[in-house]
């Protein structure tokens, strides 16, 4: 074709992660590979009753095109919901976005530049890499341990444009950063003006305790902070927000215009209708107990069935574990060896920066029973321990 | 603050009209600015009866993650609908975006090297510049006259990446490309190897025939096709499409989901739903009914009041008339006069890749009454007149 595509076109390749469900939606694998919320958790007759209620009373309005900004009472509720945590904000710094998945996607265009320098957790959301890849940074990952990346692993990112950071439960690794090292992280960044990307998706589904205060509540104006409806109420709306520094706000908002217009305003009408009441105050914890029992069935699967030399934590909250095997094992390599045996996972090198890491996996707890993780971790464990034999 | 921007951030700006939509949105105004189609030809009662359908039969489904390409049954219903055009596409084909804007941006985005070139007609649709834009190319500007871009003109695009064009009912001009037309520029691109950006979102709102068929009939797998169902059924839901060529639409797909994963699958199914047995076949004709009564009250309007010396046609279809005013007037100078006169448009240099043509305006049929049409033009022709006096 006489097309040329643009040189960042070639950093746009197939997901790994969704290559591989392809492969795993076989009928009878028990699988432990998906990244997707508990359907039974979404708040279908809330949902369809403010439908309702929002095209009865407001229909032109939903229907319409409407602000770039977002809908100014979900905007407001944002805004009290993210200062409940700590931050300090007022509602012009909100943006809704398509999904959070647009709000990583804008701030890549308004903050990388080709061959520039962006810091990320090791490993860190794919997503994330995803959205920035296009805009051709260089990635440099950030040494950590069981607590969060290391303060002193920052000395690594000097000159970077940013740390991206999900601190809650993250996807791949469950891992939670403590108070002690969220404070000396933010001590830190200061230091070296390093500002912070935290992406917060995960975070209202702890299971004892919430997590500690964001980074951007000591961080201000050197923090964007982001935001989801996707696991308290359903990804299908593709609901998120960036709460933003006021100097950088204007540039976002018109990225968020050259991309899109606006999220639909329909959906957001619709959230806010569900939310407005305080309904998620009664909807969250009910996700949080399902996702705990299931939490406490996979740990104790785990170390009834994996095989000496595996290590693995206990994530308080979000939706997965993070395995690491034995050194000499391949996740990839073995995944066939498990899909034939009936279960499946991801394999977490793709969620390092920099690759490596063949002997890491991810598993979600939170789409299969109970009876069925126990079934499926049973069958990888027979996997593994034939692998190390 | 230690932020630092990319470099792209500079030219993104503040959307012109929408600063000055919100100068004429004071009570009492009859704004002729507006962009957005007439809220009295939504769906509402269809739309809600979909909503309840789709959450009765389907809810996890409608709520859960989704595929970036979209929902299977409305690819079909896409790739169906522009094969009666005269494209000759499958529905691997289709990609269902956030609105058409979105696939503006990811047009751009994988199409858009800094430095490189892109030609665009004279006046062109605001949007896809601001879609663009953030990508940095250089734009070219195809002089044209009232049947479209003058194949000759396209010898000032040698070495563009593709040229844009909006041939139907354009955003701003209302010109409609003449099918004579079409054909000259499809051979001189397909001499040149110049593809085509097509973007069609008012094709169906025709008043007495349709329009030719797309330059994408005749050009193949060297033109990329836009639609959108913002103005046959209802913007807010935030749902347009690009057809792609099949070795191009992979990129396309990666570039989507990093830019937001999927599209609201909720909305995507609750449109299929609303028009899988035929509803346009009934909708789109009230539409065109009231959008050309509402042509018929300004073209009336301004063969009465426009003085001497300005220059219009006649749409024959869409939402705009575009007006030509003599050259001794500034259409940005004299908006505020004509806010205190009572009525307010959008001034045309914002219209054009490199600015310019100061004696341009643009008027929209579509939100106003037709006495309130009349009582605006006679208002603007006093403002005009007087500035000519």
């Amino acid at each position: 074709m006489s097309w040329t595509l643009a040189r960042r076109a070639a950093r746009l390749e197939p997901s790994t992660i969704r290559e591989i469900l392809k492969v795993t939606e076989r009928p009878g694998i028990i699988s432990l590979a998906g990244g997707l919320p508990a359907a039974e958790g979404f708040p279908v007759q809330a949902m369809a009753e403010a439908c309702a209620r929002v095209l009865r009373d407001n229909p032109r309005e939903a229907l319409q095109y409407a602000a770039s900004e977002g809908f100014g009472p979900l905007r407001d509720w944002v805004a009290a919901e993210v200062n409940g945590l700590g931050l300090q904000v007022d509602a012009s710094q909100v943006l809704i976005t398509t999904g959070s998945q647009q709000g990583l996607d804008l701030v890549g265009k308004v903050l990388v530049d080709p061959g520039c320098t962006v810091a990320v957790e090791s490993p860190t959301y794919l997503g994330a890499l995803q959205a920035f890849n296009p805009y051709e940074p260089d990635f440099v990952a950030i040494e950590g341990d069981d607590e969060g990346p290391l303060p002193a692993g920052l000395q690594a990112a000097q000159g970077a444009r940013f740390l991206y950071l999900l601190p809650n439960f993250q996807n791949p690794s469950g891992r939670c950063l403590s108070a002690e090292r969220r404070l000396a992280l933010a001590v830190q960044c200061a230091a070296q003006g390093l500002p912070v990307v935290e992406d917060n998706p995960y975070g209202d589904l702890w299971f004892d305790q919430p997590p500690p205060p964001p980074l951007a509540a000591t961080l201000g104006d050197q923090a964007v902070y982001l935001g989801s409806f996707s696991k308290v109420l359903a990804p299908g709306l593709r609901l998120g927000y960036v709460v933003a520094p006021k100097a950088m706000y204007p540039k976002l908002l018109q990225a968020k215009q050259a991309a899109d217009l606006h999220t639909p305003g329909f959906n957001q009408r619709v959230v806010h209708e569900v939310i407005k009441d305080g309904f998620l105050k009664q909807h969250v914890p009910t996700i949080r107990a399902r996702y705990k029992a299931q939490r406490d069935a996979m740990q104790a699967a785990l170390q009834q069935h994996l095989p000496a030399g595996c290590r693995t934590s206990v994530p308080a909250g979000g939706m997965f574990f993070w395995v690491e095997l034995p050194p000499q094992l391949d996740a990839t390599a073995l995944l066939a060896k498990a899909v034939d045996a009936g279960v499946a996972y991801v394999p977490g090198s793709a969620f390092f920066a920099s690759g490596g890491h063949a002997n890491t996996l991810r598993l979600s707890f939170v789409t299969v029973s109970p009876e069925r993780i126990a079934q499926g971790v049973a069958a990888l464990g027979r996997v593994l321990a034939e692998a190390l034999a």
